[in-house]
Parts: C-alpha cells; sequence; structure tokens
C-alpha cells in the first residue's frame, strides 16, 4: 500500500487553501532584540521581531540568562528523568514556590508546556470530579478544547466572554450538577479581556469550579505580575490559574496553581505529567529569575503598555485596520490568507519586518490578520518604520485604508 | 459545592493502596554525577543516584553543558513562540537536521517532550490515514496508548513482541485495509527488546507502517547511537522513528524522523506541535552538541554496557532478584507495593542510595520492582556498595533471595 499518498494529500489540502505554513529561520541576538538575524534563503539579514511572544524581552533579561548559565554550569543540562524517577530538582521545586507565591495559592505544578497543563490538568481535574459538566468559553485556546475533550465529560460552550449565556446555562444544570468554568483571562488573538469578577460571582452563586488561563497575561498585568486576576483583585477567587513561563518569562513551560489537594491530586493522576521528564534546572532558574524580577519591577509592564498604545496610535492614525481591545495585542485586520501571506512576505523581504500571518486555524476564516505585539525594546524609530513599511504593503496588495478623515480626527 | 472532596477522595485512595507518590528533592553536581545532593526533611545530604535516565551521563558532559551556556549567552533563554509564531530558530533548526541525518531519514521534527511527539505524532499520523487500523503492542508506553486514543480510529492490541498474534492481526485485517504497527524498541521497565527485524518482515509481507518507540535506545545503540533499530541494521525499513533527547543525550525534548512528506503533514496538522512553544535555543544547541559526540565516540556506550553488566553480575552473584534481559536496565524484583516504597526509603535515608520504587500505574500490580540504572560513571566502588546496602534491605525486609547455591555456580 503507498501510505505516502495520504500525507501528499494532506500537504496539497493546505496549499489548495493557501495555508500552507513557512517557518522563517531566526536567530536573535541577546541584548539587541527585538532585532534578530534572518536565515533567509539568500543568506543572513538582518530582521526586527514584531510577533514575539515573549512579551517583554525577558528572555535576553542578564539575570535571567545569567540564572540559566549559572545553573547549567553547577548542575547540568537535563533533569535526567521524570518527577517520581530521578527528575525532581532543587530549581524546579524552587519555582514551584515562587508560582504558589505569585497567585497567593497553595502550591502549584510545573509542566513541560502550557499546552500540556491545559491539556492534562483540565483532563485530570474533570474527571476526577464525578459527573462533571465542563462550561468552555467558544474561544478557548486549543490546549483546553484538548483537555475538554480528553475529560471525556459532558461539556457546553458559552458565547465568548457572555456572563448571560454562561448564567443560563448554571441555572440549567441545576445546584446539584457539579460544574468546571473553563476560560482565558486575555484572549491572544483578538487581545480582548475575560469579565473575571462577574464569572466569579456566577461561579460563587450557582457552585461552580473555576478554571482560568493566563498565559497571555502572567508578569504583563497586576502590580507583582500576577495577571488579569491579580489586577482585577479576584485571584482569591479563581480555583485553578493557569499559566506559562514561555512567554511574559521568556523560558519553557507551563503550570497549574491552586489549593494543595486540587495541585496533589492533578500531580498524582496526570498522565501528561507523569510520564513525562521534568523540566531542566536551567530553565526552572532563568523563570524563577524572572518571576522574582518582575515581581519588583513594573519598568517593563508600564513601558510595555506605553509601547503598545504608541503602536496603536500611529497604526490608527495612519488609516491602517487596527481592531481595536485595551490591552497589548495590535491585531491589524486582513480578512484574506492570500493576502495576509504575501503582506507578510513583502514585510520581510523588503522591509526586514518580521510579523507572521495569523490565518485559519488560529483565527477563523475570513478574519485573517498581522498580529503585532511591541515590547518594552520598540522604540519610536522602529514604531514609526513598522507604520512606513505597512502602508506600503497596504498599497500595494490595495488593502483598504479607515477613512482618512476619521483616522486624523 | 464542596469540590475539595473529590481531590482529597482521590488521594486518600492512592494512600489506601499505598501508591501516594513522594518525590525526593535532588540537586546533581555537574562533574560528580551520579553524586548528588538530597534535600531532605533533616537538612541537605550526598547521595549516589542509581535511577537516573540520564542514561549516559551527558547532561553533565563539559561539550553539552558548554553549548548550553554558549547558546544562552549568544542568544538568550527562550524560543519566545510557537514554531510558526517567531519561534522557529536557528539552533532548533540545526538539530532536527542533526537527527534526521542520525536516522537516515529525509526530515525530523522537534516536540516539547517524547511523550508529546508520541501522543500527537501517532494522532495525527492515523487521522491522516483513512479508516486506519493501528495494531499496537501490549506494553506501549502511556504516551503511545494516548496518541493511540486521540487518533480515534480502530486499535488492535498484539501481545506483548509476539510476531505471531501481529501477524494474524495483519492477516485478518485484510490487504486492503491501512494498517499502523506502533511499538517500541527497548521496553523501560523490562529492558527486552523488541524483534524490529520480524516486524518489518511481516509490515512489509502485509503492507503496513511503522512507528517505532526509540526513546530507550537512541544515543545508546548502534555505531552511532541511531538506536536498535541501526544496531539491528533495519532503520531504513521502518517508516517513523521516534525519540528523545530527555535521556541518553541529557537534555529535554521529543522527535520523529521519517520521509518528508509524512514529517511535513504532521508539522501542519497536529495540534500538540502547532499550539506550543518550540524548545529554547541553549535547549537545541546543548542537544546537538550531544548528539555529534556520540555518533563518534562509543567510550560512553561500551562503558555503559560494561557497567551494566558488572551491576547485574554482582547482584546476581549476591542472590538479588534480577529480572534477566539483554540491555542496561536491571529491574530487581520485589512483587509487593509497600515493601517496594519501603526498600527505597531505607535505601535513601540510611545508605545514601537514591533508587525510586516502581509501582502500579507504571507497572502491573504484583510487579512492584527496584529499577536500576547504572551509567558509565557508576564505579566498581559504587556498584559492591549498592549491592551490600541492597543485601541488608532486602534481610530486614524478610525479602527472598535467590538460592545461594544457585547464585554461586
Amino acid at each position: 500500500m503507498d501510505y505516502s499518498q495520504f500525507f501528499s494529500a494532506a500537504l496539497n489540502r493546505l496549499h489548495e487553501e493557501r495555508r500552507y505554513r513557512v517557518f522563517a529561520d531566526l536567530e536573535r541576538i541577546a541584548g539587541r532584540f527585538p532585532h534578530a538575524l534572518w536565515h533567509s534563503p539568500k543568506g543572513p539579514r538582518n530582521v526586527v521581531i514584531w510577533c514575539s511572544n515573549d512579551y517583554l524581552g525577558m528572555g535576553q533579561h542578564p539575570r535571567v540568562v545569567g540564572a540559566m548559565v549559572e545553573t547549567a554550569t553547577r548542575v547540568g543540562t537535563g533533569a535526567g528523568g521524570t518527577r517520581n524517577i530521578a527528575g525532581t530538582h532543587h530549581p524546579l521545586v524552587q519555582l514551584e514556590a515562587e508560582l504558589a507565591d505569585l497567585h497567593g495559592k497553595q502550591a502549584s505544578l510545573l509542566f513541560t508546556s502550557g499546552y500540556v497543563s491545559n491539556q492534562t490538568g483540565i483532563a485530570t481535574i474533570a474527571k476526577l470530579i464525578p459527573n462533571c459538566l465542563i462550561l468552555s468559553d467558544a474561544l478557548n485556546h486549543n490546549s483546553m478544547i484538548e483537555g475538554v475533550r480528553q475529560a471525556g465529560c459532558e461539556r457546553q460552550i458559552f458565547r465568548h466572554n457572555d456572563v448571560e449565556h454562561l448564567e443560563q446555562l448554571l441555572i440549567a444544570a441545576g445546584p446539584d450538577r457539579p460544574k468546571l468554568i473553563a476560560c482565558e483571562s486575555l484572549y491572544s488573538m483578538d487581545g480582548d479581556v475575560a469579565p473575571l469578577a462577574k464569572i466569579c460571582d456566577l461561579a460563587e452563586k450557582y457552585g461552580a469550579m473555576t478554571y482560568v488561563d493566563e498565559v497571555h497575561a502572567v508578569g504583563m498585568y497586576g502590580p507583582r505580575g500576577g495577571g488579569i486576576a491579580e489586577r482585577d483583585g479576584v485571584m482569591h477567587r479563581i480555583d485553578v490559574l493557569e499559566g506559562t513561563l514561555a512567554k511574559a518569562f521568556g523560558c519553557l513551560g507551563g503550570y497549574i496553581a491552586g489549593n494543595a489537594d486540587i495541585i496533589d491530586a492533578v500531580r498524582s493522576y496526570a498522565p501528561g505529567f507523569i510520564f513525562t521528564t521534568a523540566l531542566p534546572p536551567a530553565i526552572c532558574s532563568a523563570a524563577t529569575a524572572a518571576i522574582r524580577h518582575l515581581k519588583t519591577s513594573s519598568w517593563e509592564r508600564e513601558r510595555h503598555q506605553d509601547r503598545a498604545a504608541r503602536v496603536k496610535a500611529i497604526l490608527n492614525a495612519a488609516g491602517l485596520p487596527v481592531m481595536s481591545n485595551d490591552t497589548h495585542i495590535v491585531p491589524l485586520f486582513v480578512g484574506d490568507p492570500e493576502k495576509c501571506k504575501q503582506a507578510c512576505d513583502i514585510l520581510l523581504e523588503e522591509h526586514g519586518v518580521y510579523i507572521q500571518p495569523i490565518n485559519y486555524p488560529t483565527v477563523a476564516k475570513g478574519t485573517e490578520r498581522l498580529r503585532i505585539t511591541p515590547s518594552p525594546y520598540h522604540d519610536d524609530g522602529l514604531i514609526d518604520g513598522l507604520a512606513d513599511a505597512l502602508l506600503q504593503v497596504w498599497e500595494r496588495l490595495g488593502l483598504p485604508l479607515k477613512q482618512k478623515s476619521l483616522a486624523a480626527e
């Protein structure tokens, strides 16, 4: 049997739908972020990264790099096994204590990625609750959807950020049915924020558990970087907070934080945790350094918001179709997968501006976009250059601008 | 509703079944492995690690540590995003080329862990093959089982390493049915090896695809560390090889290798790949250094086998119940979860010997064991000390020895 036909056919479907993805081979330079080297087909070229999820540039922070180097030199590169089999090491234990403190919870548990923490975390929690009903936001990330699916219990989807719809479902489920509400705090493709206080009100009123994914918010919101829940004063009302070390903290890995019994039960029952090698000590030390720094330093958070606001203002003034929100994400509407990809190719090849096209399945078809993520290190000159490059691309591809008169007002 | 009751009840079940796990907080010392610091409840103590999956001690190799330090210093700590969104970096691209070369395949694809590579790799491959039937070895690792489950297609389990049973299932499926055989090359809890050549014969005869997990073999078997498939001369006959960077290569991460279309299709369709942050550059550079070193250096492999053989000989001579096999794994039969745990506690607390109890669900109930993994750095003195400690523990707990006369022969 010719099995290769199945795989080439699958690839052809992507080419036909214009959503075959090509990855750019980049090389960051510590201390020079967002500048980087692009290993292009024609040789290495300097580019400016405008789409990193290392939102605060902590991946190049001297304390974070220093912690990684120091720990690697002292204890080596790998953990050596699963947590049970020789893999629990001191920097990991310290990191879990740091994360529990960050979220004001009794305990936390690390996973190899935020994806895994959602997938095996949600599935395990829901399986341990008899007859659990999961109420899941319509725009939850793929990792949460997979976790809900793996849980194998009944699920209902509430309309995105729609607390009235959520309340209807909670009422319909009845007071005796165990219920788990699963949502994100900050949705990364639109940059909008969940009404966490209202969701907590409902959870308390109708006796539901809450699980909130804060991966695009930890480090960046709240006085100590605890996320949107900390900023909104509701962290103590949420049962399980999930976060990542791979975005604002500049490293790798995911985690959940909650009361000791929940965390211990996930530790003891989650296959995606039990059967996988622990994160390397050097990664854990680097993450701890980033978290500690951001608990007391507000410079990165304030500068980050300032940069995002400036990018939005400049692009809006130029008439570019910024999709509005109140956070650090700057989505630019395109609405066509082919043009979205073309725009990114021209930006990279002709302007040295690196932004990835965001197409289906990451966003719904017809809402394709560029997703710009300014960092504290994108200065005014870079922002002006970005606006110029985008305007040239918009004109060349015949993409619509907003009414100039309105934009100028 | 009191949700905490569900989690405390789940934990009580584990305590009652005597399989509640306690993790030891360890701190390795680069250059002194297998010696390490145990952060015990009574303060730090020196111990010898006898159960690490850093089988060759590459996690402390100067070239590997040096590569991690150099890359972290030069490019920073994190990848900054998913592969599509700013996360594809040069050390990762180089590592994938290195892995493809190691296995003599056209391409390879990295994941955050071996667990994820199996889970999302198998699921994605099987989903792309219409009406696929998965034939899965009965002792496959949990990550493969989860991958098979997520694939959602029909699966049949063949008896462990039983090629006659496998052949029956292949015949029964018929020539027109697409079939995927999934097995490991080296089963890590018993240390036994799959008859890969025979499995390839059957796959070719009956037109099946093959997927082989080599996580406990890569780096350690074959002239270049390509695994059991390389050693047995069948690497080119296997469609997809799966491996890890977290064991013999001393780092973190998993991968698959195969022909370009298969790898590109998994890259394009696997949710556990698409939606997760890429491995950090420093981890990739360290892994590349380890793979390159082990492609040409046989010292580690030879010394590793020599040490494993010596441990087996000494423990057998002492009458300890070594479960026999032809590989580097030294399982010691206990057959009782409580005594298995007690033995490990005494070994750690009184002898400074760190071995984890292997209980259900990692192995079947009634086959609880100690699993000893000697490395090239366990010298004769340490091996003699291990035998002494084990004998004392065996006597104290009233565990049976083999007939001394037989053992001495």
